[in-house]
């Protein structure tokens, strides 16, 4: 069977029906990569799992929603989408209406949008604009229009999002033939690790003794970290923009998550998030945007703090949310820079050393 | 089966044995996504295919052949491994370099590489060498050092990377359960072209009742179009980097590629290139690299020329070979800008037009 989307392949875990007009870039299906020597590297002897999402269409996990939230805005009539967006949700929104044809509307924060994000946007045509306001005004604004005008709200508050996203967890079951033992990630908005604990629930539910409930261990950048402080953070700050969210949406079934699984909401560091972005890129080949790396600076931080006990039975699966060429800037500052040479033999090899 | 990347899976097919290390970051598998909006948008009354390599792990085609050349490149003991590159085969290289634990060196043209590319390079730990010369200069200089010294060549006249990338064809062929009438794509240094039509060859003598040949329909860019004027270009231009080659490595296999098939080997400039990455974007939510719409603007020209006779019964794979996110200064320098707006409602209706 060719892969044709999650819809087609999860339409009975799904709310879809003959009816539902399937409006798919051929999201999801995303590798879960072994980590062939961050286990060395950071001293941990249980196996860790990569879900790279960047492979999804438009580079970051957001697609899966949005198969789901623009399918169903098309089956219900919808003529536009809108949503507020630190970048991923915008990209995402973009394509999938210019696919369906129909108009899209983001609002996006003042100035900190990563450069790769923007360009997707505006490349699949949808009207960005950019707000004088972070991105918790700029969702209190499209929650107030989308109840006013007849626009779609495609945030992850529209239920079809979490219902496309909780996939991801259903491909990690499938995949290790059975649950990871914990499952560390970024949060943001909350909606993800929302998805992903109701996905892991439903495989519990249709076969407990196989799929058994990982704990979800969550983690914020440290000056954006609501969840983590427990209150809303009014500026919210981090170089991780995707998770630069002082009031999120999902704040309530991210907690229930975390304690019905019996994991953690953390926080770790700008400094440990641009190190550990550094170590996957440079040790496994995996590249991932910013915020995506706080999944893998969690891990470091919880294997250093000797959480872990008999950890060679542990299987980890960390969730990579988005590309690393979504923001190509934050890397590039943050990396050694290319050297300039003369196009001679002599020069080149004096610089690599043979 | 759960995928694995395309050494796993087409292993009887490859020069490969059990002996071998599979370096995989679970490259191809890509989808073709069919042109919902396209056909009609362009009046044209066939079926379009988008094979959209920008799904590969670092967002292009090169990692089809990276995974067989790094994966050789160790079995024979290399420590290191070296190419010439416009910015996909360097990100590819280093990536698959990383995960292998081997060093990569890679020399860039000056100048003229894109930003997300060169992101790539340095957070996977390559050496990377901006050289006072073009693409075809720095191929000059890696084969020279690759001889005298014990680099591995990873540029495409390494056989083995035909070979990986050879499987796309496989791919296409699989999920129409059919070959294409035409496939349509850019053409720079030229190695792909020759492993498509390899992989084509290969599926047609298994099974030439069900895989006919197609035609070989290839695009250079007008500033950077040897094989169209018959003569190496000295000064490439154009605005699609990852094609600005003067002297292509694959010239001969190329033209017989196109010659055997019954195809073209044209040009299109850099106006018809950004005009079709913005309609590919804009209509199908695929976002390509520029250079990879090359294909997409050979399409338009060959469809207004008059070109397809019969047109209803014709099935044309377009191959966008690099994520558009490999290049966002190009696209947001050819877009419209996102508009400032105060956080008010009315202010945004007053834009939105509601």
């Amino acid at each position: 069977m060719v892969y044709k989307g999650l819809i087609e392949k999860y339409r009975e875990n799904l709310p879809v029906s003959d009816k539902t007009p399937v409006i798919s870039l051929h999201e999801g299906n995303t590798p879960l990569i072994p980590a062939r020597n961050l286990p060395d590297k950071l001293g941990f002897n249980g196996e860790i799992y990569l879900k790279f999402e960047g492979m999804n269409p438009t580079g970051s996990f957001k697609d899966r929603g949005m198969t789901m939230a623009v399918s169903k805005a098309v089956e219900d009539g919808s003529k536009a989408v809108i949503c507020a967006s630190t970048g991923n949700t915008s990209a995402s929104a973009a394509a999938y209406a210019a696919r369906a044809g129909i108009k899209c509307i983001v609002l996006i924060p003042e100035g900190k949008i990563a450069l790769g994000k923007l360009s997707q946007a505006v490349m699949h045509g949808a009207e960005v604009l950019e707000i004088d306001g972070n991105f918790d005004e700029a969702l209190n604004l499209v929650k107030e229009l989308s109840s006013k005008y007849p626009l779609t709200l495609v945030n992850s508050i529209n239920p079809f999002r979490i219902e496309g996203q909780k996939t991801a967890a259903y491909e990690i079951c499938e995949n290790l033939e059975q649950s990871p033992d914990y499952q560390f990630m970024p949060v943001g908005n909350a909606g993800n690790i929302t998805a992903y604990w109701k996905g892991y629930k439903e495989y519990n539910k249709a076969e407990p003794g196989k799929y058994a409930l990982p704990k979800m261990m969550g983690f914020q950048a440290a000056g954006s970290a609501p969840i983590v402080e427990g209150h809303p953070i009014a500026k919210p700050e981090t170089i991780a923009t995707a998770i630069r969210i002082g009031n999120p949406a999902s704040w309530k079934t991210a907690e229930e998550a975390r304690d019905e699984s019996g994991g953690v909401i953390d926080k770790v560091t700008d400094e440990e998030i641009l190190e550990a972005h550094r170590i996957v890129a440079a040790t496994e080949g995996v590249f991932c945007e910013p915020a995506s790396a706080s999944s893998i600076a969690g891990l470091i931080k919880y294997i250093k703090q000797g959480y872990f006990k008999n950890a060679n039975t542990v299987k980890i699966a960390c969730i990579l949310t988005g590309h690393g060429l979504k923001d190509p800037d934050t890397a590039v500052a943050n990396a050694v820079k290319p050297k300039k040479v003369k196009a001679e033999i002599k020069d080149i090899i004096n610089i690599i050393g043979f």
